[in-house]
């Protein structure tokens, strides 16, 4: 019964998959090239999953290694681009060093390093003759760059630089790569000339000898120890006592120190530096789209198979799926899936341009393009893994297994939240922007690109929504108007706040709540911005477009219905026109439950990359669960549990107790008397 | 500079820490109680706590049978009432076999089991000379116990009952304690007599053998594999093929077969059910506060002692407890412990009451009492875990270390949120009893207990707040009001959609998403009910009472900050209003800012209970962090690590690639073909 529901539910479906498929992947040539690196990491046993929370951390950071030599094998064998290589990691799946290697020391390299530099540290980084990690975090210093206390001093008695942790605040600590395995470092520390402190800059360290793998004199290195997910790599902390490096170790491009000990600020290149970012913004919030997409198939095509409550003796309960308090929680996130990818998908657009206008040394854009990027990584990193969590609930119980795959995803996805700028951080940062991008707008300047709308809606007679009937919510230009009346008035609200207060950055402060709820709201617009623009392509494919239409304005009307409030008090919406909302709404439910299981099909994800029971495409749930719970379960190989003799039996034939030393039970006394008495 | 920190916040605390303490843990006799059982678990070494993640299945597994042994241990020599034990075991937070024993299995007998049959089984039980556990649930069915497909079919011949598990989704699923401990099963089972199906009812079925632990014929049982949390816990599967027990062995209080096959019901006792239920409720609630409680003292406390941002050289960076944005997440979780903790001493004068009614046949508040215990179950376990994760974010990325002991404590408390009913299917419940309440008062029924204000408040004439400036807010009874007013919108709003659908179950389905939402309100109403009520007491002590009042402040504006919708559409408040509350929230932050530390110290908790490197009392945090990354963490163990000559080397040294069979690959491309060019 179980298996046959997904087909029912596949013989439903109004539309082509495929062709949604080649349209969520961004084209035909992309298409391809993840399948073919989907089906590398689906058939080949070494990428088989491991089961983290049964494994131990000894065998879990060697399955790392292993995946991530099987990884290097294909690369090398299949002369792989860097892309590929990375989609592959991607749908193998464990993090390990490898991603660190490649997608923060080498880019860090790219960047930072000069051309003669990278002469020399690229061939061995991209051959990995050398692994590298970029230790930047300490223990006492996260978000704060400049907080960062580890200290680069130049000799220039010897030409060298010495590097020093003066606290413990200071031990260099979560670089991935770095516990075990890496054997250069770019470390982010404070350059001293003199008595003089220069600021942050790089340097390339050696930590292990290529040789032997021993650590260098000075380097005190290790694994900070278990985390909440990812613990196939070794995160690790780094202490120097004294350590030496030539001065060329440092990364020159952005400034350099002569043998002299003369310090020189260089042009910087802001091209790379500005296009680097933009990609690395643009993989983030690919990956949280498909992160979210993974678990939204999991929990689409369980609650389709799992039946509860309703039905009689011959009628089955009901599908889980069909239940509106379950489509009011999943199928929001399912549009979501669809708002990022499209919106990842215009940010290599918007990598084009950059890279066009900074030929023509047109900056304009710069600020604007670094405010939404930014913004755009903390939205939908926290609503990827907020919703992850949230799909893990809609399963029940059985997705509190790992063999649903859920608790994985979720442990696993959630430092996205954290790396590449904190979220909340972000937010302010954008907010910021927002303000002076106001301000400015006030005094005629015209805004440009993601936030154009705040000089060109006419700010003196802000519209009021003029809907009688709920379909008149069905308008795709509406919506977006909508939306960039909500953001204007936020804005103009935390304006109204801040300019009120002694200053602009003490305003920032105060109001920093209103602030971030502002930011999101921009950026909120904005996916909804490009999800838009993506409707006004020309999509091929039998359904696909109303399909699409569909799903976007269910992502904008819940969106409005999560934020009610806001629309309310921008009297853009009459309570009347809120309460239409609420109704509309359940007709997008309807239509998307007809092709809720196809639109999960069309992220064309693998048995292996979902990796779970409840999810696979077969729908055969119940089967699945029962043979994992077999499968490498230790727990099961014997009849008799291990302990059984020592702590079960002597209690069960009533051998037990009466055994406890008098005198631990005194000192327990004295504890509580002096921990609680006081 | 960190330990410093916690050493000054606690001299600027303007209350009497210690007072606060008996307040919360609910008066003298307690606090004494739960600080002698917190202080065994702190100091016996056996409760030493585990890494989740660095301990293998089994081991984990053995950890439990071995912290059960001693519990016992302790119960034993020290003579500990059921209460007691049950906090020791609480206290060593760390679950096993002997939770469900105890919890579930025991008092399920006290509840179905004839005093005859209580006569034999619970000596046995309490003994502990069998352990049992509870067997509910099934693959295939889970909060639906109509669903259920296990049968127990009497057969005459034999004065016997043979139970079968006839499909895959019959197999018993998520049991603690059945995978590899429970000698014992109490098992949900449809009675069949001839070819009549009688429901659900109750038996006692033995699983092993008790002179050698081995499965007893036609009992197939193991454990289910790995979870997100309570990995110490053997969760099992249970199917049975043709397994005969004694007709006695069915529970027969509330209904019996007899040797003849005759089925008869009893008049069911309801004052021991019901009163069973609420303190079973009880428990529950107060455990969502006290798990919320670790969270919060952790986040406090680690946000005192980390410094972001801000600062310069002569001056640290600033207290991240110090940002609003930081204070608007932590603070009204600090606030909802309270609430919860003070809604379940409550819910101890509920039974109280309870009894006394049912003694008198006063059946008059049944209902009402079992859907306000649901709800608040329902409520209070949501925000616990939600709660738990948003301490373990606000820890910025240290929270996602193990040792940060967030991780575990949210995956361990997680279940809650599902067992004992799950969330959303208990608000709906709450929802049909409002509507079926609300109904009635327009009949002219009075409405009573927390439903009371259905009837009495002025239906035809609702109040509009009057406040013109923030400080009104600050009105105890006013805010109770607010909440009241608000619920009785959303039920007369539910109500009214309800009324014009086919029939009310119908309308109960298509408005379940506005329904739960009523029920949440409703529910957020009782815990202000009973945090107001709290403020009524006598409450000794320096400054407590205060600090109880901003604490109650905040729990209730917080609210209606985060559903300003609600009151705005209730026309409650106007948006000017609603920017009032925004801004007046502020001066409670900045109030609980000076106290936070203290508020925390106040919950009583243990290094040893709150297991968190980030949290513990003396605030040196980093030191713990260091410590423990070297502790108990064999990937330190060796310089070099394991794997690095198989998988390392071979890379670095360039000796790699290149051996990947060509056969592999052409199953690859084949597998991409069939899978993905369809």
């Amino acid at each position: 019964m179980e298996m046959e529901a997904l087909i029912t539910e596949r013989q439903n479906a109004e539309f082509d998959v495929r062709s949604l498929k080649v349209v969520f992947w961004g084209g035909e040539q992309n298409f391809e090239m993840v399948s073919r690196m989907a089906a590398i990491a689906a058939t080949d046993p070494v990428f088989e999953r491991v089961d983290q929370v049964a494994t131990s951390r000894t065998d879990l950071f060697k399955s790392g290694l292993r995946k991530a030599a099987r990884v290097r094998q294909h690369v090398l064998d299949l002369s792989l681009s860097d892309r590929e290589a990375y989609i592959l990691r991607t749908f193998v799946d464990e993090r390990s060093y490898a991603d660190l290697h490649w997608n923060m020391f080498i880019p860090a390299l790219e960047g930072q390093a000069t051309e003669e530099q990278q002469e020399y540290w690229l061939p061995l980084a991209r051959g990995m003759k050398i692994i590298g990690c970029y230790a930047q975090t300490e223990l006492g210093h996260g978000s704060n760059v400049r907080g960062l206390e580890t200290t680069a001093t130049f000799d220039p008695t010897k030409d060298e630089f010495i590097l020093e942790s003066p606290t413990i605040t200071s031990i260099k600590w979560w670089p991935g790569g770095l516990g075990k395995v890496a054997t250069h470092a770019l470390v982010q520390a404070r350059l001293i000339i003199g008595k003089e402190d220069y600021g942050i800059h790089a340097f390339i360290v050696q930590l292990r000898y290529l040789e032997n793998h021993k650590t260098l004199p000075g380097v005190i290195v290790g694994d900070i120890g278990t985390k909440y997910g990812n613990n196939t790599v070794d995160n690790g902390f780094l202490c120097f006592q004294s350590v030496h490096i030539p001065r060329m170790n440092m990364l020159m491009r952005i400034s350099e120190v002569t043998k002299q000990g003369i310090y020189k600020s260089h042009p910087v290149p802001r091209g790379i530096l500005y296009g680097a970012m933009v990609t690395a913004r643009e993989i983030i919030i690919s990956e949280a789209s498909i992160s979210l997409s993974r678990a939204v198939t999991i929990a689409v095509r369980y609650s389709a198979v799992r039946r509860q409550f309703g039905g009689s003796k011959h009628v089955p309960e009901e599908q889980v799926l069909n239940y509106v308090t379950q489509q009011k929680r999943l199928f929001p996130l399912l549009a979501a899936v669809y708002a990022f990818q499209f919106t990842a998908q215009w940010m290599r657009w918007l990598y084009e341009d950059i890279q066009e206008r900074l030929k023509k040394n047109d900056f304009s854009t710069l600020a604007e393009v670094h405010s939404c990027t930014a913004g755009l990584k903390a939205l939908t990193t926290s609503v990827a893994a907020a919703g992850i969590e949230e799909c893990r609930k809609l399963c029940g119980g059985h997705g509190y297994l790992c063999s649903s795959g859920l608790p994985d995803l979720y442990t696993n996805y959630l430092p996205s939240c954290t790396y590449e700028g904190e979220n909340i951080i972000l937010y302010r940062e954008v907010g910021r922007i927002l303000l002076k991008t106001f301000a400015d707008s006030q005094k005629g300047i015209d805004s440009s690109g993601t936030m154009a709308y705040i000089s060109s809606l006419n700010n003196s007679n802000v519209n009021s929504c003029a809907a009688v009937e709920g379909k008149e919510f069905f308008d795709e230009r509406g919506l977006l108007h909508a939306f960039e009346i909500r953001s204007l008035w936020l804005i103009q609200q935390c304006a109204d706040k801040v300019s009120k207060t002694a200053d602009f950055q003490a305003g920032l402060d105060e109001y920093a709540v209103e602030i971030v709820e502002m930011a999101q709201a921009h950026c909120q617009l904005i996916t909804i911005s490009k999800f838009h623009d993506k409707l006004q392509e020309n999509i091929p494919g039998s359904g696909v477009k109303e399909q699409l239409v569909t799903l976007y304005y269910l992502y904008a009307l819940s969106l409005m219905v999560e934020h009610v409030g806001d629309f309310l008090s921008a009297r853009y919406l009459t309570v009347m026109q809120a309460n239409l909302v609420q109704k509309q709404i359940i007709v997008l439910y309807k239509k998307i439950r007809m092709n809720a299981v196809a639109l999960v099909d069309a992220f064309n994800h693998t048995d292996h990359f979902l990796g779970s029971t409840l999810g696979s495409y077969d729908g055969d749930a119940y089967n699945h669960l029962y043979k994992k719970a077999w499968k490498n379960n230790p727990l099961n190989d014997t009849l008799i549990p291990e302990g059984y003799e020592e702590y079960l039996r002597p209690i069960l034939s009533g051998q037990h107790g009466g055994q406890l030393a008098l005198s631990k039970l005194v000192n327990c006394h004295l504890y509580f008397l002096r921990e609680f008495s006081s």
